[in-house]
């Protein structure tokens, strides 16, 4: 028996406070040895887009075993009328290594990437942080502003967004000031989002840095969560150069993939080692924020273990509430 | 929209020429470069049971992009009353990356891994071969037949079983008979399986070689599809020194996790460019058997392409014939 969760049934089961707990239980599994991220298999060639497979495993007491199929395909909008991404998650019964769960994993994806920008607020922003400032308007957007409105304790009071494209910022402008009734400001140029922002957060796929981090505020954190390729770069070497501390969803999985951090690493502009997982200042091995004027820096590619954190989740609290269609096949 | 394939729906849709067919097309296309097979990511540890995730995309007109997860775990029968082996292969559409089809793979699994077999059967035996000889009376056991049989034109005569179970080749020789309708013989040896035989498959899990290389009589085929992990060894260097032709389902894949020519190779019995691609051999790349006194030898540790070729077939044909559960989730 399979129970099949659409998208507004994963909708109907998770809040953005838990993706925030579940992504941050994971970054933490995962340098504590009890999780498994291997290099997701990325598939394009001779397919007009991007297939990822992204399997992961959490024991310690969370017990899940997930694998997200997620697909990148630019054309699919104007081509077919459909998502550029799609995605569903496998979840399998540990216990047994049957398939008992798959749901759609668009929601998903959007949540646990803002609730990895969440966690690196909690541990790297500084806590009188109000105003945030957002780089790219599209599909991962909102819950970036969902994830550090909540990991702010509701305190974050505005938000600027600039997107090359005005009518996409306008949208999301719409969406984001009903849905958590804050101001949000459209920023014409990206310069604008620099200024006065405590938080920045770049959720693009450029290949060129958005800004000049020479002109990033002291104090500032920044979460780049958007580009994650090797020949992908949203944030420059300055910045990183600047920042106090630099740190990654997980260090292996961006020095694999984020370009960013390659390019720095290969400059002599950072030491690999110097890049901190996460997971390892929540628990507690490496420092988090110690100075109100740091700049910190979070890298995010997107680990499975997010994913396998939060459909584990999702697919608990579907059994417990009977949400979804149970099928056998 | 995705359609839902039971073991059942699979059943009804799939013959072995079919599976045949597809799997040579696949093993082709993978030497001509227009199929990719990446390294499979297998998750294990902190779970009971080993989960194998196998992506793979194959083009030049197939068309063709599906994930297969597959878990083994042994203690499933005994402790849960399930299946020591477990799968679905989720199908994309290759155009918008949208999962379309998501089926049981167990029986693909088996038809897959037989006909990998019987192509290695077409391509490498004697033409003249009626008798053939299994290791193992376990879930792979019976489409092995099934593959030897057909790729035989139907002119497989007799079959000995051998299993440390005796239950099992009694179970196994009563189904086969009822299948095929020729004679299955139980060896209470391993090496009764040798003699007279013309083929020789094995399909176990067995960490030590089944029987003596050294007694393998001239113009015989051995093909080993059962272990497929580098601790494996079905069969002896002494085999691999004798063999004329040694193959694979796939050389690159064969050197990463069969047991027996990473030893072989390891200890100079065989240069890695001297095993080859069965691929090769079906594109005309490397000669096939050429003189009926010649060892042969296949080794299959399993390739996402074959999945991959097969679970589309399956699709398609489902599509057609309006076969299957559509949900929409």
């Amino acid at each position: 028996m399979v129970r099949l969760l659409s998208r507004e049934d994963v909708a109907s089961l998770l809040t953005m406070p838990d993706a925030l707990q579940h992504v941050e239980e994971a970054f933490k599994q995962l340098v504590l040895g009890t999780a498994r991220v291997p290099q997701r298999i990325v598939m394009s060639d001779p397919a007009p887009g991007t297939t990822l497979v992204m399997p992961g495993i959490i024991g310690g007491g969370m017990d899940a075993l997930a694998t997200k199929i997620v697909s990148v395909y630019k054309d699919n909008p104007a081509k077919h009328n459909k998502p550029t991404i799609l995605a569903k998650i496998m979840v399998q019964d540990m216990e047994t290594g049957e398939i008992v769960g798959i749901m759609d994993g668009g929601l998903i994806t959007a949540m646990r990437t803002g609730a990895a920008t969440g966690v690196s607020v909690k541990y790297l922003a500084r806590k009188d942080s109000r105003a945030m400032g957002i780089f790219g308007a599209g599909v991962q957007a909102g819950k970036q502003v969902h994830a550090v409105y909540w990991a702010l304790d509701r305190k974050l009071e505005r938000c600027k967004v600039h997107d090359i494209k005005r009518a996409a910022a306008e949208a999301f402008k719409a969406e984001l000031e009903k849905e958590l009734g804050i101001s949000i400001g459209i920023a014409g140029t990206g310069d604008e989002i620099l200024n006065g922002t405590d938080i920045i957060v770049t959720a693009s796929t450029s290949t060129t840095p958005l800004f000049d981090g020479n002109k990033v505020a002291e104090g500032t954190h920044v979460s780049s969560i958007g580009a994650h390729a090797p020949a992908h770069h949203e944030i420059d070497t300055a910045l990183i150069a600047r920042a106090a501390i630099v740190a990654a969803d997980y260090q292996p999985a961006c020095l694999a993939e984020a370009g960013e951090y390659i390019k720095a690493v290969k400059e002599n502009v950072i030491r690999p080692e110097s890049i901190v997982s996460i997971g390892d200042i929540i628990a507690g091995h490496r420092p988090g924020r110690t100075d109100d004027r740091q700049i910190t820096l979070f890298k995010s590619v997107g680990i499975s273990a997010q994913d396998v954190a939060v459909a584990k989740l999702v697919y608990d609290r579907a059994v417990q509430n009977g949400v979804g269609k149970v099928v056998d096949f």
